[in-house]
């Protein structure tokens, strides 16, 4: 077959979740399309890894040396919310209900996948914390045993420093039916049950 | 946000079926790879639109003047199949039970969305006819209200050229359960029942 297309499809599939029938979909898309609507997404990829840094603060995802969150006056800066990769990070953004700064670990300790606390940055973040004023510092790590283990190293860590220590709420997803949810999460809806 | 990443997942939701989440997991993983996967899809992207035109016998895809398969010595001239896009041409091709070259129109008939026989690559096609050896023309054109006024209105052109013209046939999807069937692929299927 025509090699422009074999290569570009296969150059697709290396891309999560597509398989063959996705990424044909994909190219002749593309084919249909105007030339410069290709050229725009070829130059979006090459920018992404010539332009994307790590935020020399937090270690997010950043286009000059300190990312626009850590630059921004308006956030508050004595709030530290902790997470596990960047997209974590945008999840967080989203809703729009946190306004302090982040702190990207870059991981979760996984002892099984050979990853330490020496591999995430938690040397960086103990150095913010002593040369920085902050007063809260929010868990926001994933609810698996990699989260919760690099969140509880973490609380170790930070509970003497006495700033103030906090982990996201667990338990039901709004719009959760009950007979829908695993166990788990039941069980600890009920456990971090509050009072009305 | 961090500028390049948005420009990104902005470019790849203009691909069919790739929403904002899609977008980003995308985005993600070529951020985690190292930089001469992304290289290497941007690079396949331009090679799509700078290498592929259509070929001058058939208007398959091409790198060159002509398509391989038209170059092919060892494939049929004197059998074309007819087909309405590039992405049908690779699904028979991939069937391995033809052998013999194709034409492809670009497109069916469809008066409305405003495009009539002369829009498609059918002038072409007969003069392909009046001036090779041809002896058989297989109609692959798609199984729809399009494609079968294609395949109606090039019977009517072909059939006085004393050329065997044949339409593949139409029914039952292997593995196909009967009480799954609509109605009108199942009635087909009927009236093409052949003796056994």
């Amino acid at each position: 077959m025509a090699n422009a297309i074999d290569r570009l499809i296969h150059e697709f599939t290396k891309l999560p979740g597509v398989g063959e029938k996705t990424a044909l979909r994909f190219a002749f898309h593309l084919l249909k399309e105007e030339p410069k609507r290709a050229h725009d997404l070829a130059q979006a990829v090459i920018d992404l890894k010539e332009r994307m840094r790590l935020c020399s603060e937090c270690f997010g995802l950043a286009e000059h040396e300190t990312c626009a969150i850590c630059k921004d006056a308006r956030r508050d800066p004595t709030t530290i919310c902790v997470v596990e990769d960047p997209s974590d990070l945008m999840a967080v953004e989203k809703t729009h209900v946190f306004r302090g700064l982040y702190h990207v670990l870059h991981g979760a300790i996984s002892p099984l996948d050979g990853i330490g606390p020496d591999e995430l940055r938690i040397k960086e973040l103990l150095q913010r914390l002593s040369l920085r004023q902050v007063s809260e510092v929010v868990l926001a790590t994933n609810v698996n045993i990699e989260g919760e283990a690099t969140s509880l190293y973490l609380t170790r860590l930070i509970k003497p420093l006495d700033i103030k220590l906090t982990r996201l709420a667990s338990g039901l997803p709004v719009g959760g039916d009950l007979e829908y949810i695993d166990a788990t999460t039941l069980t600890r809806a009920f456990e971090d049950r509050h009072i009305l």
